[in-house]
């Protein structure tokens, strides 16, 4: 956890963002002209119009780019609100004394070298951190390329940037300076208009989660990207996207890490902890938190959601193009993203042939071919603007998808026919029974008089089909996980008293029975025998076969040392499988405490589930659910959440398997009874749970269902020490 | 099958080809100021330089364009060499009649309205290709917009285009007009060269393996982009595939279809056969053909192989970026696409420790951080570019990947350092002993100067990260594809005589045992009983618990009607099998013809296999493999091959399998004898290719492999009565 956490959140209120994000007055300190961050940041905080005063500050240059400068903060002629420090990490320090001397409140340090370096370099940043503190100034950075508030028109940015920002309802965070200025260059060349975009830099003193409550509240901004190299604070980064979600302020994150590589890159840039990337996953779906796969889709689905007023209700798209290749494209596209292209109803149907000729073909995607073309209008349109408005009055789809062609790069010499033909777009669209989305043919940048074109008509144009459809599915799955937030517990599990009797450690088999079977799971009847003798009387009771199975602390693998016998058929092979077991666990792990050996009557075959609580280094308890056998263990094929859930989410997870058939009774099996499962894996991650911050792992494996219900047959759970002085 | 194919070929020889895109004068044909067509047609004519003559032939307007016009191709002033015909369907023909009574052999026809339009416009479209064929004209179209011949700067171009065709060494075929316009637009505007680019249109005359063929031999051209709507005469494509590969030109294709309703959608505009997907998916890497999945994915992927002039040897890829950010989304890509990144060797850690600060992090991706940007350095390079060049030097990669920091949108006052530092680039990438590749950060348009600059200096840039890494997995495919293609048999099995024994339709079970026996497949031994003393007789020689099923060509699913019994254990149980079994057959096929019953040893569970051999209806037989159980029923896990194969091919096919890791000994079983299983993959091909057009299916269920080897245990034969008169 970062140090000072109580005065940091002082220092990184919104107030305070809003303050710092809104600076007027900007002081430039150690600017050289040879450098190109201060001949960018000058250039960038004379775009938008919102930059009141200027002013540089440098011991050595008497003037800089052409304006005179003061040599220290004290010589300022007025107050300023911001201090943008361009120094290196030596001579940062000094100047944010000399800075919070003359009331100034906030700063952008630019500086790398600081936690990015190792140790050394972390020690630095924490003394930052310190004297941030100290002296009350609320620090963006060190190693931030700044931000851009174009609601305000204030752009404090030490890199390039190519046109004046573009006003619109999106915000971004970034956890990378390079990335925060590309994704901006691509947001502008695709019209896609900002309110904030922020680079943290290392996050010493407000991180991505700040900027994140910020938005959250801010008004200008209806939806946000965040780019993360870690998830810092967890709980708290759950709490505020699931805010987020429920307010309607969608959160799209990109998140490297899904690979082995990827992840061990952001734990040597960002020194996090490892966490299962899958855990990450989790925990994004859960709090309502849409994940994208690239910097451009992140651009694109943010876009998408905060430039559309009506989100659809469900997945069912219709699609009017006038590129049959596209056509093709498209329905790939919209397989691929789970996207139902329906049958057009029969009275849509008959709208279109009204304007085609009778013996096209009439599919979902609708080419509308060039035949359409050719006829003469009644309004300055073409075939597939006038079949869109036709198709978005389906009763059977939940909104329209059309690929538009090309728009004019330059004004023509007579605007008239397309500039019409837009504004009947824009009214199509309005006042559309259902949403509908537009995008361009591929990803090329929009020239200024299109993207005005499309701006002043209330239109939104996404970058090619390709990062249409991805976003499209964004879009849905972001509605998707939005509706089932709502079923989300808020509370945890009470934590049972944690007594003597349970060790530090690895349990027993039987330890483990009890918790499970006590926070309600059925689980296998099972007697402990101490000698041969009981183990047959134990078997006689429950009648033959039977399972045999070494009960140790010492023994979590009991497999693995002969500590397991199956099918055990008769007195004979009971009294002969209780000698070998004894003998081959002392030959097989000789330290062993054992208890005795545990009869079980033995089970038929069934469908084998495996449940498995395991605690992640950041987030805390997960649950994995997944198949026994291959699906396990050949196809890693497991679904996860960050706990606590409820029985909801568990049938979803169910769903997400790959071999989620099975469960429906695929190969001439019985369905299972989704229900009962969903509310067993409840049980046994509240069983989990009750442990506390004693919890280390807790399994049930496998978790047996057949046509007389569901039950454990195996447990295994480790706990571990907790200093609670 | 298109009508007249040799008349056709003769037409669309690469002679008539170069001729048709080499076309200097041109006629426009039934051109009008009010439709777009004709104004971005002269529009695209008046770029390049390559055109001679313009003329524009109309029975109405005596000026077009401010030119003017003469009523008839009979009235020319001069010969010309191509007729671009703007008029409708109807139209089209006198207009042909016209041109090729003045000597005209190379005509483009726009009008929609043909093949794509149901069975009305396939006639027209039919009476077409007939009157070129007995003009002697070379007909590209209906239903295209014509083409760019960037070498030769000639480009009638009936849509409107941005900017001059940047010549280079890319050639592209569209069977779509609308998306060869959008990826012209996006090949251009990331500065990739091209040498042509053709709309075929409905291919009514000239098709896209018309113009592959001509672009194999072209040499300016040095990989091809195909995007497809059907693969048409497919053993054509696949032989100029090969060929194209085997002379180290590259092709690069999209199809659709991959879903249920792209394949569909793609019919109806073509009014293609179903082809599996996964058929064409096995026809593509089987001639060496790269399939990529988004038209941006197209052309980047073709741009990248046609400016690489040293193909990586392999897939270890060492990564330079000064994007921290960048490294992780780059590690991630990499795993995507199954890039390896080693680690540094000692001797270039050592290398760039000398530029890097010692506690920076040295991994692979290397981020060269903000750090080496503030040391002075002898040359104008960034750190980056430096230590790239170490990198470069490392022996275990095959090629470098770089991430670049954006360039200068327009020349700046002082270009000197940039362009300096682009000519150093330029020669470390040229005497680099690997291959490197540079990308952008992002998919943006690339401006002019920039472009210019990378061109100058011999450096090709891809676009953003997302696409590179998509293009660097393309570029390793179609190596490795390369790589096994001599592998590739050019000849087929020779087709056993097809005696009166065998029958039209199913076979029975002895029968089908007899043909994969024959081609060398080992099956488990039967023996037809056709009574119960027989089936006891033979179950006493193979030894129980034998297996027991009816023998019928009526019954090709012998379980459905009770027809099989496994584990038969005694005499008794044979004698009451053999009556069960007639019974329950006579009961559940009351028509069937019974030739007896096979009796079999039972034998002990193994892996259980299936082998398939189905004919497409454009690709002929294609072999399917896949792991018997869940994996084919529930996870569709198989993999396909057009015939005939190679064991060497079979390998590749079963490691492309999800459960492939069975094979080599997962869970404790024994590793499969790949080498040995390959050779009974191909004897079942061969066994079903020696059926010649006969063949309808042939599928060995379950191919079972035991400690002891590889065994048959069923096949099914089903052939088709053909008319060979």
């Amino acid at each position: 956890m970062p140090r000072n956490l109580a005065a940091r959140r002082r220092l990184t209120s919104s107030t305070r963002l809003g303050a710092l994000f809104g600076s007027r007055r900007i002081a430039i300190v150690g600017a050289s002209e040879s450098s190109s961050w201060a001949g960018n940041l000058l250039g960038s905080l004379r775009r938008g119009g919102g930059v009141d005063d200027v002013h540089f500050v440098h011991p050595k240059y008497p003037e800089l780019f052409g304006q005179a400068t003061v040599p220290t903060m004290g010589d300022l002629p007025t107050s300023v609100d911001l201090a943008f420090i361009m120094v290196g990490p030596g001579k940062v320090e000094q100047i944010l004394s000399d800075a919070a001397s003359v009331g100034v409140h906030s700063a952008v340090v630019l500086a790398a070298g600081y936690g990015e370096l190792g140790d050394e370099g972390r020690q630095l940043q924490a003394d930052l951190v310190d004297l941030a503190l100290g002296l009350d100034i609320t620090v963006l950075g060190p190693n931030t390329i700044g931000f851009i508030n174009a609601s305000l028109g204030i752009s404090p940015w030490a890199v390039a940037s190519h046109s004046d920002p573009i006003k619109g309802p999106v915000s971004a965070v970034f956890e990378s300076g390079s990335m925060a200025r590309a994704t901006y260059e691509f947001a502008q060349a695709h019209g896609i208009g900002t309110s904030l975009w922020a680079s943290v830099g290392n996050s010493a003193v407000v991180n991505s989660l700040d900027v994140l409550e910020y938005l959250i509240e801010d008004e200008g901004t209806r939806a946000i990207a965040l780019f993360l190299e870690t998830v810092r604070e967890p709980e708290r980064f759950m709490a505020l996207a699931t805010h987020a979600t429920r307010a309607g302020k969608p959160v799209v994150a990109f998140k490297a890490g899904r690979s082995e590589e990827g992840a061990r890159s952001a734990m040597a840039h960002t020194g996090a902890m490892a966490t299962d990337d899958a855990v990450v996953d989790a925990a994004f779906r859960q709090s309502g938190v849409v994940r994208v796969e690239s910097v451009e889709d992140l651009i694109s689905t943010v876009g998408l959601l905060a430039y559309t007023r009506r989100l659809p209700r469900g997945r069912r798209m219709g699609v009017v193009t006038s590129s049959g290749g596209g056509c093709n494209i498209i329905a790939d596209l919209a397989e691929k993203e789970g996207l139902a292209l329906p049958e057009w109803q029969p009275e849509t149907e008959a709208l279109f042939r009204t304007l085609l000729p009778p013996f096209a073909h009439v599919l979902n995607p609708l080419d509308t071919t060039g035949f359409g073309h050719a006829r003469s209008r009644p309004r300055p349109t073409k075939a597939e603007d006038d079949l869109m408005e036709m198709a978005a009055t389906d009763s059977g789809v939940d909104f329209i998808y059309s690929m538009m062609t090309p728009l004019p790069a330059t004004r023509p010499e007579d605007p008239t026919w397309i500039e019409s033909r837009m504004e009947i777009i824009g009214g199509i669209v309005e006042q559309s029974p259902v949403p509908i989305i537009l995008s361009s043919n591929t990803c090329l940048d929009i020239a200024e008089y299109p993207r005005q074109l499309l701006a002043d008509n209330g239109l939104f144009l996404l970058p090619g089909a390709d990062l249409a459809l991805k976003s499209i599915g964004a879009m849905a799955r972001w509605t998707e996980q939005r509706d089932r937030l709502d079923h989300r517990p808020s509370t945890r599990v009470a934590v049972a008293p944690f007594g003597d009797a349970h060790p530090v450690g690895v349990w027993a088999e039987d330890e483990g029975r009890g918790l499970v079977s006590a926070a309600g799971v059925a689980i296998v009847p099972a007697r402990l025998a101490t000698s041969a003798t009981e183990a047959i009387e134990a078997a006689r009771d429950y009648g033959y076969p039977v399972v045999m199975k070494v009960c140790s602390r010492d023994i979590p693998h009991k497999t693995d040392v002969g500590g397991v016998l199956l099918n055990v058929a008769s007195a004979d092979e009971v009294a002969r499988g209780y000698d070998a077991i004894l003998s081959s666990c002392l030959a097989g792990a000789p330290a062993a405490a054992i208890r005795g050996v545990l009869i079980s009557p033995m089970r038929p075959p069934g469908l084998d589930l495996l449940v498995g609580v395991t605690v992640d280094p950041n987030f805390g308890p997960v649950v994995a659910v997944g198949l026994g056998g291959i699906w396990v263990e050949t196809l890693a094929d497991s679904s996860l959440r960050v706990l606590p859930i409820t029985a909801d989410e568990v049938r979803t997870m169910l769903g997400e398997l790959k071999g989620s058939s099975l469960l429906q009774g695929a190969r001439g099996s019985k369905p299972v009874d989704i229900d009962a499962l969903s509310h067993v894996v409840v049980a046994v991650a509240e069983a989990a749970l009750s442990l506390g911050d004693r919890l280390e792992a807790l399994e049930v494996n496998p978790l047996r269902v057949t046509d007389t219900g569901i039950e454990a047959l195996d447990v295994l759970v480790s706990t571990r020490g907790v200093d609670h002085g």
